[in-house]
């Protein structure tokens, strides 16, 4: 397989993340997620939203969307609850993370790693105000809780903690959210963890 | 089953129009999409976004996120392929809706339909060039496909129709995507369909 990845990115590490935890390797190819002008002309046939990550099957074939493809690499195995509604859950953590997570946490964190001098403030504040309403929810239902879903390790605890995980370096301190550092310590001890970084 | 639902919610919309092509039924409970103020109140125990639609299952528990929703609904109906790559497909044509066509389009809507007098023009062309993107990668996929997914009819078509068919109402005009417009027809004719005025 390869995939198209960004060093950087928290939605190309879920990816990472997974295949290092189902033994399973792919030809990393790294695309600029600043200048993106290639974009069209590598990603154009595979990807209607020219983004990274973007993962292709040994026959070619195409997956975009990082949770779209943990779904595709992990459905069968034990990062995938069996029972309906914690299939469900799952997707409703994912859902959550792509539509109030990630264009918050990831942003605020893209603007200080990669455009310091060029961020709007104003903009950055709410990126980072919205960041604190998404991580108290998670405190408030990780209370309790040892993950996500269920009693175990699954696809959410995966797609949230990538950039949870990192969101200090969007200026949003997880200071005052203890269940979630305690998760995100769990997180981390899970067999064949790796880092952002690797 | 309860649905914590707004009549004007495409996201609403796309659990009503399911539920009604599986032949099931669920009591509406109407929730406010401008006055917000009750929300922690009805949702804080069920929804960590606070958002309609929020499912209520027979014994209590609850799902949110519309395309969690269709998932726990479908998934084993003739909605959802059977075929591992296919169903990734879906689930990808739903985080690209969640991320690139309803933030933008559903936005655009929102505002033009409910608060025409204070929205930012600025924002609002925003909303509407990428709206138009959104819709432009729809066109160059659909064209000499019947639907987004394989052969047939699928939740991804559920998540995709529900706000492209109303995005004239943001502003959005669908005169440049005949794919699209033929599409959207398609989705109308299938069987049990009802429209999101129901």
């Amino acid at each position: 397989m390869i995939l198209y990845n960004s060093a950087i990115s928290g939605n190309c590490y879920k990816v990472r993340l997974l295949l290092a935890q189902l033994g399973l390797t792919a030809e990393l190819r790294e695309l600029d997620v600043v200048d993106r002008s290639n974009r069209p002309a590598v990603l154009g046939s595979l990807n209607p939203a020219l983004r990274v990550p973007t993962l292709i099957l040994d026959d070619g074939r195409a997956i975009a969307e990082s949770n779209a493809i943990l779904w595709w690499l992990g459905d069968g195995t034990e990062f995938v609850p069996a029972d309906r509604f914690e299939r469900a859950q799952v997707l409703q953590w994912q859902f959550f993370e792509q539509y109030d997570h990630e264009p918050n946490i990831a942003v605020a964190r893209f603007w200080l790693l990669k455009r310091p001098d060029d961020v709007d403030p104003e903009k950055l504040a709410g990126w980072q105000a919205a960041g604190h309403r998404v991580i108290g929810a998670m405190e408030q239902h990780l209370e309790g809780r040892e993950f996500l879903v269920g009693n175990g390790y699954t696809l959410a605890d995966i797609s949230l903690y990538a950039y949870t995980h990192v969101a200090p370096e969007g200026g949003i301190s997880l200071d005052a959210y203890p269940a979630v550092r305690a998760w995100i310590e769990r997180v981390a001890a899970q067999p064949g963890h790796i880092p952002i970084t690797a």
